[in-house]
């Protein structure tokens, strides 16, 4: 039993370190590679993703796959185990779905977001409906050769949120449009409107680079074991625990898009950088799932630095690197200004508020898709009518409204919810850490983050996949995941800030 | 046929393009990669090299290569004829020793190296001796699987510069020995000594890199395939001719050192970013010897950018860039200044007179070792007689002496010749140019630098390996090696600078 399992450890072992090398290409390409170079890079990483694709559909790993399943698994600890399961859940991915499908996905993915984004730019949806409607197509095949007996929408979104059902969401995602979308509107039409205009003005890179680095190291970022630098989308990348490396970007005209993202990232290198010491390259030290990693991520850049406290603690440091713009601004005012809630069309560029309904009416769209409600030609229609119900706003072009975002382009289907679910999950977290710790707000006051980094490490960065979504939710704060505190959090807090009635 | 070959370049593309990821991983550990990552990155680079391995040793490779040599060969061009002979040799010497000396090789290279790095840092060759000991008898056993007909020491300088073996060289050495003994002893005893004192000063690292980005530029470095960087020890690497990726090391006390590393290494680049359009990540485009391509940055270091025309050309932004130190210093002062002679203990801060005399002791040791004529725990004693015979100076420790290089310690005997020969090839490449170009001296003092990259990549960068070495050099200089040029060169010159009378 435990030969058999070393096997399968040592052939796990050599395709994670396969895995980290493909993610410091990833990293070269989008931070540091020549220009020239594409092509080339191209052809290296297809030789690697072939490798490694040779490797994961070993006839051996099933061979030792089936041999462990069928003996006594009592002599294996949950850590052994976990790598089982997860071998197999990978391993029969890869292995039930035909080569060619496989390809003409990869192949698909890879042509298509050149096609999206050239119809971006023209803002011409009809140039990708047709390679949409067939990227809908092979996922729909790939979803049935993957569980045949499951809904497609509900086996897409396990590949991002593992256990994600649309039976699961739909009343998730119902309660949270109940209790947003009239907050929403309220905060629209209240008489009082934070000042932001402080936040506009002349920042240099230098300085907001200084800012940044102060501030993820204070939040915990090990600098010994990761980098920060910049590239086009801010992403967090890198190959292992030790090297783990954040991204961010620089505009001179403000300081909040590079400060927030780079404390985004710090929040999922945190989760890098304290995950298991044992088992470093195999799959139970890995993130649980996208949507906990996005807990991680919104926890710090929404829980933690978007409170008053956190703008107490940094106040000075604000106004010291950048006088011009903040000398006289109090915290209060800083507080409010970063906190402004206003509808826009472009998710990415919206706040914690407003956000979610971003996020339900593609949910939405992707699940009438999938249960062949919307057919691909209606798309931009519903997808405005969507937008002019929940926030108020038209899209007067198709770049602004169905076009924007880069998922469907590769094929993910299913991606989306994870980003609320995350937000839920950092909100559900926060309200058991400030239970345990009712000091919490002087801790942050104070800038005592590695306490609040350590209560993470401890209770969710070193679980890795040992446990699964629900059971950790359970283990950490003692109940399911229950949207209850995201409304309420976001309620009183805005109903604070915008001055609402409590009736909204 | 085609067939075959075709089927045989799929694998051997493979190959290249995961060489290529390891020349990133390499480039990356070297520059940027975290500190804390060390342990990760070797067990990434561990994994790499095994998946090489087993893609280099795969016995359908030796099956296509049997298929095609007993084949009608001339339905292959010689580009496709030069991709088989070098995979048989590359797949002969993967194959042809048993793994398990393979494996110590590789592990005690590696554990030699910090024996060594710790030895030479307390001067204990007696730490060290049992490791080199231990290497040589596996090198000897590694040589004798590979040509079991030859002797060892002609096997492993095969390895860096093909064809080379002692029956050639010793000829070659001697007569340098005689040429050069007797002129850096006049040199060292001549009235004339150039000042250099104004190579000393305050030169920040921001005007030094500038400085060396320019003229990098100017040279041919094509920024849009290639990156410039620092690292601790100055190099070349990247991944394929799009991704050419240079080093150099700034010191603030003087401008040297990281100038002429910027141009050394950029001769490695050119070369890279030089080859030919077809085949490139297949061994005929690769570059020919370790020798050739030394002779690539030392043209560019040497025969171009210490030569008078030179310093004529770049005199003014020299002393733009540096005005406190280079103020009032005219060309032919700073020429002679930068052509310093001076017998050092240490072979990479040697001059190119007395470089020489650091290999040839290296090699007769070599040479020594493999023909049983010296003792491990002889040769610091060698070494130190050598030094005072050739050089005229003894050094005081084993760390400026027999302990200074790094190459033993990895296992690699036979590497050091390259260096002195890619010296005389360079020599022999230029005197080529300037008898088809008699302008030469004036193209280079008005920085028509390209004119001469384009005549290096047409005769030698886009040849890769179609040519042998002796082949290359009569094709591009008409005659074979001859070390008669780099002597004349370096007498012509030396009695220049020193006033030397011409009986030396």
């Amino acid at each position: 039993m435990q030969q058999a399992y070393q096997k399968l450890a040592r052939k796990l072992e050599e395709l994670g370190q396969l895995e980290q090398i493909m993610g410091i290409l990833h990293w070269d390409q989008e931070v540091i590679m020549p220009r020239g170079a594409t092509q080339a890079r191209a052809g290296q990483i297809a030789s690697l993703a072939g490798v490694a694709h040779e490797k994961q559909t070993d006839p051996q790993i099933g061979e030792l796959l089936d041999q462990l399943e069928s003996g006594s698994l009592s002599d294996l600890d949950p850590y052994e185990l976990c790598n089982i399961r997860e071998t197999r859940r990978a391993y029969d991915r890869e292995t039930k779905v035909p080569m060619e499908l496989v390809q003409e996905l990869a192949e698909l993915g890879s042509k298509g977001h050149h096609i999206w984004a050239k119809a971006r730019e023209e803002n011409k949806y009809s140039d990708f409906a047709p390679v949409l409607e067939r990227l809908i197509e092979l996922q729909k095949q790939w979803a049935h050769y993957i569980e045949p007996d499951q809904p497609p929408y509900d086996v897409l979104m396990d590949i991002y949120e593992r256990d994600l059902t649309v039976e699961r969401v739909d009343p998730i995602f119902e309660r949270l449009k109940v209790e947003l979308v009239p907050l929403i509107r309220a905060i629209q039409e209240s008489d009082y409107q934070p000042d932001t205009s402080f936040l506009q003005g002349e920042f240099s890179v230098a300085k907001q680079e200084a800012l940044g680095r102060t501030i993820s190291e204070a939040l915990g970022f090990d600098f010994n074991k990761g980098r920060m630098d910049v590239s086009v989308h801010p992403f967090c990348g890198g190959a292992d625990p030790t090297d783990v490396r954040i991204t961010t970007r620089y505009g001179t005209d403000n300081f909040m898009e590079s400060l927030f993202a780079v404390i985004h990232e710090t929040g999922h290198a945190l989760y890098e950088q304290g995950r298991m010491e044992r088992d470093r390259a195999l799959p139970v030290s890995e993130a649980l799932t996208t949507g906990i990693h996005e807990s991680q991520s919104l926890f710090w850049e929404r829980m933690i630095s978007k409170q008053k406290a956190f703008c107490d603690h940094y106040m000075e440091l604000f106004t010291e690197t950048f006088p011009d713009s903040l000398k006289g601004v109090n915290s209060q005012a800083f507080y409010e200004a970063i906190n402004i809630c206003r509808p826009t069309f472009i998710r990415v560029e919206s706040d914690e508020v407003t956000y979610p309904m971003h996020i339900i009416l593609r949910y939405e769209i992707e699940k009438g898709i999938f249960d062949d409600t919307y057919k691909v030609s209606d798309l931009p229609e519903v997808w405005n009518n969507k937008m002019q119900e929940y926030l108020g706003i038209r899209p007067a072009t198709d770049t602004e409204g169905i076009l924007q975002d880069v998922h469907w382009s590769g094929g993910a289907f299913g991606y989306f919810p994870s980003y609320t679910f995350g937000a839920m999950y950092a909100c559900q977290f926060y309200n058991a850490m400030k239970q345990e710790t009712p000091d919490l707000e002087n801790w942050i006051r104070d800038g005592r983050f590695q306490s609040i980094r350590q209560w993470l490490s401890q209770k969710i960065h070193v679980k890795g996949k040992l446990l699964s979504t629900d059971a950790l939710l359970k283990e950490v704060t003692g109940e399911a995941l229950s949207p209850a505190h995201f409304i309420a959090y976001l309620k009183n807090k805005y109903h604070e800030i915008y001055r609402l009635s409590s009736s909204v």
